[in-house]
């Protein structure tokens, strides 16, 4: 059971927007079993859909089409698909009725002729329903292969995928299994942990693959497993990871598949009934924006203070501006300041804060550009670490917002877990 | 002059990652005209590498493969490669001293044989030397089609397509002159935008493509032209955007391509002299993490407080707990407060404020799930307007922090530019 994720868009083989569907849609698939062999991005081009059509036919079981489906001109690809399945395009009622009644809604207005044109169709396509959009999603088979075109809007496609079209491939399909497990690291890279797990790896079964994923700061170590028999499939993954455990305690952080250093971390304050208040320089922000990301963070974030300009640090978080003057606002004394602030300004037990330079040009200090302090500020002390993340800009604001995650994380681990 | 971008991994393929490599490579290459005809997400096998090459070859001049150069032993790109190329592996000294230097520099420690091995590459291909990380790049050529072989780490990947991989192509191949011009709006739906400027899109000539890009709150028009004689292609292109402009002046945002609201407002306020900052609940930080994403905006933006909790209102913005009381956190009323808070906290201009419910559970108000209220605070007033952004979380954030920058950015060009 194969499948092949194709996008079609010039606006994707230009740069000017990254594909996050074909991701959104593997993910999809794999939780139901069914591999995603390839993914394709395509031109907005009559001939290049015709022969990407025609490649896969009999070559997949499945083809998962997304984009090109919006009312404007520049959308070809259902009047394509009408052609390769030599059909011809008829007005769907339920789905005029549905765009009609959306416009109004919405928009307070009657519909035109480019949203009347939404409501065509292949006649002897299956119509997906869309419920959140103007577009409908339309399955259709040819020859064993199942094409399915989809609206490239994420949050309707990942609608139609969830409601529509995952239930259809689940009725239809006899899966294998496809098992994942992910182990999250922080602070060890690739190639130390390799060497250092490399015998547990070497023993690994045929049917058990292993992928490391490095991002800034972590590596997470994917583990696959494929066959027909599931519970042993699970029993032999639970056995490698009682025997990896053990091998990386120091810098694992995660066992769930969606794990990310703010879910975890979240799990841990919910866990241990603790709060956190950041308190964001260089950062602007973005440690409460990930933090604020996990639905429920209400639950342990009280809030944050963004002190992006030299004076609100005074001003908001009553910095003297002698200590300024006398340590500069990149500084442990200063990252150490707006801790202790922002801890009692919000009334918390824990708090994270950052003062630095992202770049590219220096601030108002001197620290050479990529400089980073930050302070976690805990119940019995506050403490700092230094830190020079380097360039661009994104890539210090990154890593800030993921070092001061772990720093917080490890401290309530390592002194304030029950 | 056509070229086709290859990722390897599984880790895209099952949807663990999404695969921004792609989107950078095709965009460098637009902008010194040689086009990308399609992308292809493969897996780290041997077969499907091997059968993929051997597709591509002779079928397009150039072929940019990223992904699969890490020291572990899920990467068998450099095997791969070396086979197809009927070549040898052989120590390249230059890139083993200088992962022996970046090891000993960043890590402390010495290198090992995983390390080692990264300084193998095929005997016939050219090195690109990777002067921020430990995989070097590859150069081969095969009857006429260029292979390039890059690591997947995106900064790593981003400085060896800007300094080895552009550079070389620029000298190797005449080039077609592509030119693209982004036309950002906000406010006007897809269709009525379409609708709106039919006749002058039934205009554009044939070398001149359009497209729409929707994403939420906003479109973008997108105009692509080809062709041999710049000065014509640039001469048209200002000549149809002179048309176009004031049919759409009362939602058109930016005119650079790569203007984002962010940006724009950015632009708007450093040039009329203005401050900002924002007062945040729902939006945990987002709209601060983004407008400071842009360089450059401490020239603006001077802080925020994320007001996350409801006590947090009172304590930190000095919201009275009667007012709360009385009106519930998520109201036009308590907007205002924050909004004007704010404003007087870091002494700005302008401020933004959210407050609101952004799902997937009602919190410490009744309003229903995907209410917010954005009030914008000016020199002279401050005024709220109420939205319901629907479902689920992540779109309601990203449409309240869209709509924020909006609000603030029209309200300065209609009263307060100069």
């Amino acid at each position: 059971m194969k499948a092949t994720v194709v996008t079609i868009g010039d606006e994707i083989l230009i740069g000017q927007i990254v594909d996050t569907n074909s991701s959104f849609i593997a993910k999809s698939l794999n939780q139901i079993g069914i591999e995603v062999n390839e993914m394709l991005s395509i031109s907005d081009d009559k001939k290049h859909i015709l022969d990407t059509l025609l490649q896969l036919q009999n070559k997949v079981n499945l083809v998962i089409i997304t984009g090109g489906l919006g009312p404007t001109k520049d959308d070809i690809t259902k009047k394509t698909l009408t052609e390769y399945f030599e059909d011809t395009l008829v007005v769907n009622e339920d789905v005029l009725n549905h765009v009609t009644q959306l416009i109004e809604q919405y928009f307070k207005r009657p519909i035109t002729q480019l949203n009347k044109d939404q409501a065509l169709v292949p006649s002897k396509c299956e119509v997906l329903f869309n419920q959140v959009g103007t577009a409908p999603g339309m399955w259709m088979e040819k020859e064993g292969t199942v094409f399915v075109s989809l609206p490239g809007v994420p949050f309707e496609m990942k609608h139609l995928i969830e409601n529509e079209v995952i239930p259809r491939l689940i009725k239809k399909y006899d899966r294998p299994f496809i098992i994942h497990k992910t182990l999250l690291t922080y602070g060890v890279g690739e190639s130390l942990l390799a060497e250092r797990i490399e015998e547990w790896e070497d023993a690994l079964p045929d049917f058990i693959k292993l992928a490391y994923l490095p991002s800034p700061g972590s590596v997470r170590l994917r583990m696959t497993a494929r066959g027909k028999d599931e519970d042993m499939l699970e029993k032999v993954l639970a056995e490698k990871i009682a025997l990896l455990e053990p091998q990386i305690q120091d810098c694992l952080v995660g066992l769930e598949e969606d794990d990310t250093l703010q879910v975890v971390l979240g799990k841990l304050l919910v866990k241990e009934n603790l709060t956190i208040a950041t308190a964001e320089s260089c950062t602007g922000g973005k440690i409460a924006s990930v933090l604020t990301s996990v639905s429920g963070a209400s639950a342990y974030f009280r809030g944050s203070v963004v002190s992006y300009a030299t004076v609100a640090k005074e001003d908001v978080l009553g910095i003297s501006n002698q200590l300024i003057q006398e340590y500069s606002v990149v500084s442990t004394q200063i990252a150490e300041a707006m801790a202790l602030s922002v801890q009692k300004l919000f009334k918390t037990d824990f708090a994270i804060a950052v003062t630095g330079n992202a770049g590219p040009l220096k601030g108002d200090s001197n620290a050479e550009v990529g400089t980073v302090f930050i302070s976690i500020a805990t119940p019995k002390e506050v403490f700092t670490e230094e830190f020079n993340f380097g360039q661009p800009r994104e890539k210090v604001i990154d890593r800030a917002v993921n070092k001061g995650l772990e720093l917080v994380y490890k401290e309530i681990l390592k002194n304030y877990k029950k």
